[in-house]
């Protein structure tokens, strides 16, 4: 039996990766969820995870006691361990463009990932609008993705990165995320993209957790002071 | 046939990866060197990096026409076309686990990577010994590192991380290298897997390139103010 420990849904954008992968590809799975209460070395939340893996860190899958940490090595497993679900695309050169748009996200847009954390609840349309203006590597960082994206969809057609669901939209669904709560103004390719990729059911179960979650953690708020009024 | 894009051998710590993993593994490719002349959108090494592929970094690994880029993916890449240099340990659960090392080792240790860029030629035991005075998250990152080499040649016996030599093996030698440059204290462990890895045919190949560049990149170097004396 495989399990999935992950962090806040409205806030791990790491964890929201393989879970959406195993839930959109119908691959079962129990989740176990470790509450950010703090990153301190001493949190509740970093002594369960640097107990589970080496990484102190979420995700981290477990197959009957064989434990699996970050998000590119889970996905590489659970592509070997499931081939039939075809997690890359199954040609040789596509799958090699696959791994290399994941893998650049896996190490890179760090700008974009620094001004903009997931943030799914939130609305931030003005935070957006003032990062854009004052932050010229996010906007390095949104047009290389967004060249990125156009190329991948017009490639084949869309509407997803590859033809059918891959690793690659589950690596790009906390990006979505982003781009909507900051509100970060698209091409109308990119905005079909994301519009196809929070219809994946996979995406919209994780969003209406995140949404049910009401779990304002203020070390992961840089730009509101408590929980938006219902 | 395979052509290697890189950057200078003395600084580039991701180019170093695909590089040895080919020369150690016996994989014949050529090498094509991107000079570092500046990191500016405008720069020389900007504009070839972009011609190559969507990321603007290197490595880019091409073959035939593929583009594959960022170590990860080439990794994997290699992996696939060459099944029989057993670039991942063979076995299902410590592939699982090799993956998983490897895949912190891009995403991870910021704090280490930051403070101690790769720097071959340099020598520098007192700015090692002020950062790890100064830097806890350093600290806690080189903590991090050296229980889970020991972990993993505890495991087996060593001399290399998995049996043989792999990708993680790979993966690590630029972390032996800023090891030694700074001088940063291990234990007799960890010092006897970093005596293995510069042993590596293919790391002491990388490492005499890099001694013979001489091509002192002030951007590169937060620590000197110009080459060492001969």
């Amino acid at each position: 039996m495989l399990t999935l420990h992950i962090g806040n849904k409205n806030y791990s954008s790491w964890s929201m990766r393989p879970w959406v992968l195993m839930t959109q590809a119908g691959i079962p799975f129990e989740e176990v969820l470790l509450r950010f209460d703090s990153f301190d070395p001493a949190s509740q939340f970093k002594r369960q995870a640097t107990a589970l893996s080496p990484s102190a860190t979420v995700p981290v899958l477990v197959d009957d006691g064989l434990v699996v940490w970050d998000t590119l090595a889970i996905a590489e497993y659970l592509a070997e361990r499931f081939p039939d679900k075809a997690l890359w695309p199954r040609d040789v050169a596509t799958r090699a463009l696959a791994r290399s748009v994941c893998a650049q996200m896996h190490s890179g847009f760090g700008a974009l990932r620094q001004h903009f954390p997931m943030n799914i609840e939130a609305h931030l349309p003005a935070v957006g609008a003032r990062v854009l203006r004052e932050q010229p590597a996010v906007l390095e960082d949104l047009e290389r993705l967004q060249s990125l994206w156009e190329a991948l969809l017009a490639r084949h057609g869309g509407p997803l990165l590859f033809d059918g669901f891959s690793i690659a939209d589950a690596f790009f669904a906390p990006v979505v995320m982003r781009l909507k709560t900051y509100a970060v103004p698209v091409s109308a390719r990119v905005q079909a993209y994301m519009a196809a990729v929070l219809a994946l059911p996979g995406v919209a179960r994780w969003v209406a957790d995140a949404l049910a979650e009401h779990d304002f953690r203020p070390f992961e708020e840089p730009y509101r002071q408590g929980p938006d009024p219902a």
